[in-house]
Parts: C-alpha cells; sequence; structure tokens
C-alpha cells in the first residue's frame, strides 16, 4: 500500500547501479492532483545535505509535483557540485513529467561526503518516470532501504480518504549515513498551511522521540503530500490523528530494525512539571550509553537512570524521583525501592518509567540497548 | 610520591573489606598544616552521592583538616540514611584526630543505589589512622581505585614548593560507578580563595576536557589542600602552571586508562570565534557514538565528524568547516579534501583537528574510542 495507497499518487522504484548488487536504488512518488498541497520537516543539522537545502526551498511554495529519492549516497558535504547535482536531479524529474523543477522534492541516504554518479542516477530517473504506477508504492519503499533489512510502510483509513507512508531508516543508529526519509501521502483535500501544522504536530511526538544514539542526520527529511483525489475536506482532528499513526508506525519500525540492537526500550517520564521536562528527561536517559549497555545486559541498573536525570534542568528534587523497570519500582524517594531481582528484562520490550514527582505531564522517548553488534557495524561501515 | 610528595600530608590506603580480594578500599589524607586551606570542584549532576552533599558544605568554610576516601561503593542514591553513613564516617576521622568533623573531606566511589557496610567501612578508618605515614601517598592512590588498571598520581615541583596528586577513574567511562576522585596536595601557603580560583581553571582545562561517554558521574570530586609547610607563598602564575600540570597529567592517565578503548582521541578545535565555540564542538564530536565507532574501526570517516559539529550553535558557516584526522586534510571547505587512504589510523594515539573559520580560538577536547569491550565491560558491572 505505502504511498500510493491512496488515491492520486503513483509510484516506482527502479534498481539504478548507485548500490551494488543491482538492488533497487532510486524512487519516485508523482502527485497527479487536483491538488499538490504539501509540507516538509527537515533535519535540524546545521549540516544539511544538498537534498535537504533544496527540499527545503521547494516547500515553502507549499506544493510538491513529485519526490524523487535515492538510496546509495547521501549528497551531503559535496560543496555546490553536490547541490548542482540535486538540481539537476530535480530538473530531470521535472522534464519528464512536463513540469517546474521548483516543485521537485529531492531526497538521498547513504554514505557522507563523496559524490552521486550522476549518470547512473539520471539514468535510473528516467527508468523510473517509465514505470511509475498505482501499485508502485511497495516498491519506491523498498528502493530507499540501505540496511534496513524490511520495507517500512503503513497505512490509515480516514472517513472518505486515505493516508499512506513510507520510511527508510535502520533505527536512527546510522544517522550519519542520512537516518531517516520518509514520504506520507493522502487524497484528502488539505491546504499546506495545515498539513504543515499537521506534519509538525505529528512528528513531534513520533520520529522525534526516538534516539537510539543521540546522533542527527544531515539529511533527515518527511514530507506529507495531499493529492486532493478523494474530494474529501476532512475533519482536521481526524486527520491529525490518522497522519500521527501513520507516522508512529513508521517510526515503530524503524525502532524495531535498528542495527545490532535486542532491545526496544521506552522511556516513560510521568509526573512532570511540563511536558518539555519529560521530553528532555526521556532524551538524555535514552542518551546514556551506560545504561543502554546495563539494559543489554538485563542489569535493572536504575542508578544510571538518575544519574543522567541528573544532567537535565527538569523540575524534580533528587530524593523524591522515582524509577520503575518494566514495572518494578526499584528506586523510591531517590534511593532503593523494591527488591531489584523481580525485574523480568528478559522480553525484548523494556519499560523505563520515571515518576518526577513533580506534576501530571509526561512523554515517552524510544531507544534501543547498546551493543557490540552497533559497535560492529558502524566501525565498519565506510571501509 | 602522590599527596604525600609536598610536605605536611600523611596518607594511608587499607583494606577493609568493601571490595572483594582483600584489595584496599579506604583512603586517608592528613594535612597536618600549619596551614588546613582548601578548595573542592564537584560534580554538576543534580543528582549528588551523599559524601558531595557534605563536602561541598564542608569546603564552604575553605578548610579541611583530612579526607577520607573509599571505593567499593558510591553511597549515591541512598536517601538520608546514607547521608548518615557520610556523616559518620567524618564524625569517625574527627574523633581519630582529634579534630572537628566540619573541616573532614569524605569521598565515595562504586556502584550507585546501595548502602556502605558501616562497620567494615569504620573499622578500616580506624585502621586506617593507625598506619598514617609520610609515605602513604601511593597506598592511598591505590585505595581508591575501581576498575583503574593503574594507580595514577603526579606531582610537579615549583618554587620551594610542590604539588602533588592522586585520582581514581577509567577514563570517564563509567561514570555511574562514580567516576573521577582526585586529591591534590601542596606544602605551598595558599588562601582557600585563591586555590579555589586555581582549581576552577585548572579543571575547566583539563578534567573538563576528558569526555569519554558524555555521562555525568554523582560523585565527581576534585579537591585542593595546601599545607603551607614549605613556607612559601608561591609566585600566582607559577603555582597555576603547576596544579594546572598536575591535573592535565592525572587526566591524561583517566583517558589512557579507559575501560575498553584501544585509541586515546585528541578533538582539536581551532578557527574558533570563542574558546567556548571550541569546547564545545570538541564536545559534540567526542560524543558522538558513530564518529568513536569509526575510529576503532580505523576509518576516517569525517562525514561523522561534520553531522556532529552541525549540531552545535558555535559559530560557522558550514561551506567553510575543514577536518583533519592525523594531519591528513580529509574534508576542506564542507567537502572532500585529500585523499583520505593517506589517513594512518593504526597509531593508538588520533588527532581530529576542527577548523571552523570563525576566529582565533581554540581548545582540544579528549575521548576515546566505543568499543565492544566498553559495551561488555558495562553490560556487565551490578550483576
Amino acid at each position: 500500500m505505502s504511498v500510493t495507497a491512496p488515491l492520486g499518487f503513483r509510484a516506482a522504484g527502479v534498481p539504478a547501479g548507485l548500490k551494488s548488487g543491482g538492488a533497487r536504488d532510486i524512487a519516485l512518488v508523482v502527485n497527479d492532483g487536483p491538488s499538490r498541497a504539501a509540507a516538509g520537516v527537515f533535519t535540524r543539522n546545521r549540516v544539511k545535505a544538498a537534498p535537504v537545502l533544496w527540499s527545503e526551498q521547494v516547500l515553502t511554495g507549499g506544493r510538491v509535483r513529485a519526490v524523487v529519492l535515492n538510496s546509495g549516497g547521501a549528497n551531503a558535504c559535496t560543496g555546490p557540485a553536490g547541490f548542482q547535482d540535486t538540481h539537476a536531479t530535480a530538473e530531470k524529474v521535472a522534464a519528464l513529467l512536463d513540469d517546474s523543477a521548483g516543485e521537485i522534492a529531492v531526497c538521498s541516504t547513504g554514505l557522507i561526503g563523496e559524490r552521486l554518479p550522476m549518470e547512473a542516477l539520471l539514468a535510473g530517473v528516467d527508468e523510473a518516470a517509465g514505470s511509475l504506477s498505482r501499485d508502485g508504492g511497495l516498491a519506491a519503499a523498498d528502493a530507499i532501504r540501505t540496511t534496513d533489512t524490511v520495507t517500512k510502510i503503513a497505512f490509515r483509513r480516514g472517513t472518505g480518504y486515505m493516508v499512506g507512508g513510507m520510511a527508510k531508516g535502520a533505527g536512527m543508529l546510522a544517522p550519519a549515513m542520512a537516518t531517516m526519509l520518509s514520504v506520507i501521502t493522502t487524497d484528502a483535500d488539505v491546504t499546506a498551511d495545515e498539513l504543515d501544522r499537521v506534519l509538525r504536530r505529528a512528528v513531534a511526538v513520533t520520529f522525534d522521540r526516538l534516539d537510539t544514539d543521540g546522533c542527527m542526520s544531515t539529511n533527515d527529511t518527511v514530507l506529507l503530500l495531499a493529492s486532493g483525489a478523494a474530494g474529501v475536506e476532512p475533519d482536521a482532528g481526524e486527520f491529525e490523528k490518522r497522519v500521527t499513526e501513520v507516522c508512529a508506525d513508521l517510526a515503530r519500525q524503524l525502532l524495531v530494525d535498528a542495527e545490532g540492537a535486542t532491545k526496544a526500550i521506552a522511556i516513560e517520564v510521568v509526573g512532570a512539571a511540563h511536558e518539555e521536562d519529560a521530553v528532555k528527561v526521556g532524551r538524555a536517559v535514552a542518551r546514556s550509553n551506560l545504561l543502554k549497555c546495563a539494559i543489554h545486559g538485563e542489569d535493572p541498573n536504575w542508578g544510571r537512570v538518575l544519574s543522567a536525570v541528573g544532567t537535565t534542568d527538569a523540575v524534580f528534587e533528587p530524593d523524591r524521583l522515582n524509577v520503575a523497570v518494566n514495572g518494578i519500582w526499584v528506586c523510591r524517594a531517590g534511593a532503593a525501592g523494591d527488591d531489584r531481582s523481580k525485574v523480568d528484562l528478559r522480553p525484548r520490550d523494556v519499560t523505563i518509567t520515571i515518576d518526577l514527582s513533580a506534576g501530571t505531564r509526561s512523554a515517552t522517548v524510544h531507544t534501543t540497548d547498546l551493543t557490540a553488534d552497533y559497535v560492529h557495524e558502524n566501525s565498519a561501515y565506510s571501509t
């Protein structure tokens, strides 16, 4: 289903030789309208890949006719020549669709610092345009994989419309190879402003709350395109709910596919004075290598939770902190609580609950354990 | 030499059964004066161990008669009872020295969240007081080791005075087991205010620029004690230089002894608009798990350097960044530079130079690589 689940979209995924072994590496998603309203959320990294710089410009217009994506190269840190490569890619798609390059978004993923093989890439774009179809969503999702072991797609049905999506990213565990790309489509009729509002809110509580190694990619891009082909103006609340569900579904798939991870860890922060505090604490704990190693070793080492919480400026008193690991309150009032030997850390899913005892707000941040396999995969990537 | 290199200090290190295997685990350092001026720098973690809370109070008076240190337990996250244990330890030392507990500093290191075995500890303090000697510095340094594979001591000679020191810490790689303790002594005659000024400046450019896993301990403590026994009021500049050298020497020993590390990485940031920017960038790069894995794999993956730099708010333009790895400028003007195959990453010492092209300030942050051994050591610590 993927991005072609909603009406008005065609897609394709083809091999162009950017990845070795003949795997698909060029994806094209085309919005046939009648609307082409669109919104995008991009990495906050100040070192942005050429396609991010390009697509940010495109999205200021609030209209996207097509998105062309490639794996096999991030086109990041490639200087003015790399930007020209992105521009040329957009121009190529525009020519093939007899449209304006200013409404063609570009996404790239792969290794940083190397130019793309443009001849192969443009030939692949040609082929992708020729094989666009209403059931090309799965091939497109396949073409954006890097170290992803599975294709990531999701869809939800609204009242008279659909929301579909695809994503790539092996759990944000390798963001320097350009972590996460996602294209979400809908056939509902929604203005660009409303798409922007909905997408920002959805991303903030889904993709933004994945934090598997604290690194931030140069290429992260999430796009939301509306064709309006279903002829339905959706209820604003329902539409936001469906888009958020698709983002959450895709984010969960990223987490589960995290490179080298053996545990999916939910850091659930409750009793916060502000939601922002809860997110901040969740993120600090999610970034503690020591805790992530402990969970890998199935050790409910709550001291490492507290020492991470203590690095934040969230509202809390150290002697009022409570921590549960998989439901056992091993830390109460900032000191040892229930018997830690009762904690069962064998399941893949682990929940660490942190009660700040400072209010009523909460947030959950998702991360993974730190493993020798993570080290191995990321020691050997570019060589 | 250690803390007893300067005149006026006695020390001891004895086994009290806090660590298994009969290793020394209680250290005592006594200042016999005539001065007992002192200063301390403590962890900025808001979750502070009981001995940190206690010693911070002691140091507000600017006077320390003795420091008692234990390994085998951090006494962190132990609640009011843990604080009473620290208080009782200080009272015990005070009684043995016929002095005031208000001038007895306490440091602990080991696992978070467990009470100390007070009976054994107090018996050990008794024994330590009985074996204090002018050449006890090495035994004291030995007694504060946790996973440290070597004893860490340093000293420097000033004009008519000495500065000596000891430290523990396996490279800040295990800060949740209470990373770093250090006691530095001098027989120069220096006021508490001046000690405080000198120590803060010295720590800021040495211990504070070690960042091996981004974690922050609940127990970090660096103390500087002056006996005045040499009868010399030192030149302020020279004294600061000597103290900084001792701190740098100890910091280097921590780095080299880092758990599981195979590389000592200096992140040298130059061309910064402000020193603060240089430190910020150095720290961001030092905390990139992806880069640390790459260096472990002897892969000069400069894209991971740039993507870490891009997460900071330092003054720089992405297309003016230059990066050298062991002297080879693999990134120039934000894109690929010299041939990366020329980089020799086989030596243990690795220097990554980042030129922000934004000014004349610089700073160096030290870190290590991320290895499967780090994961193994920290997966199994408390179980």
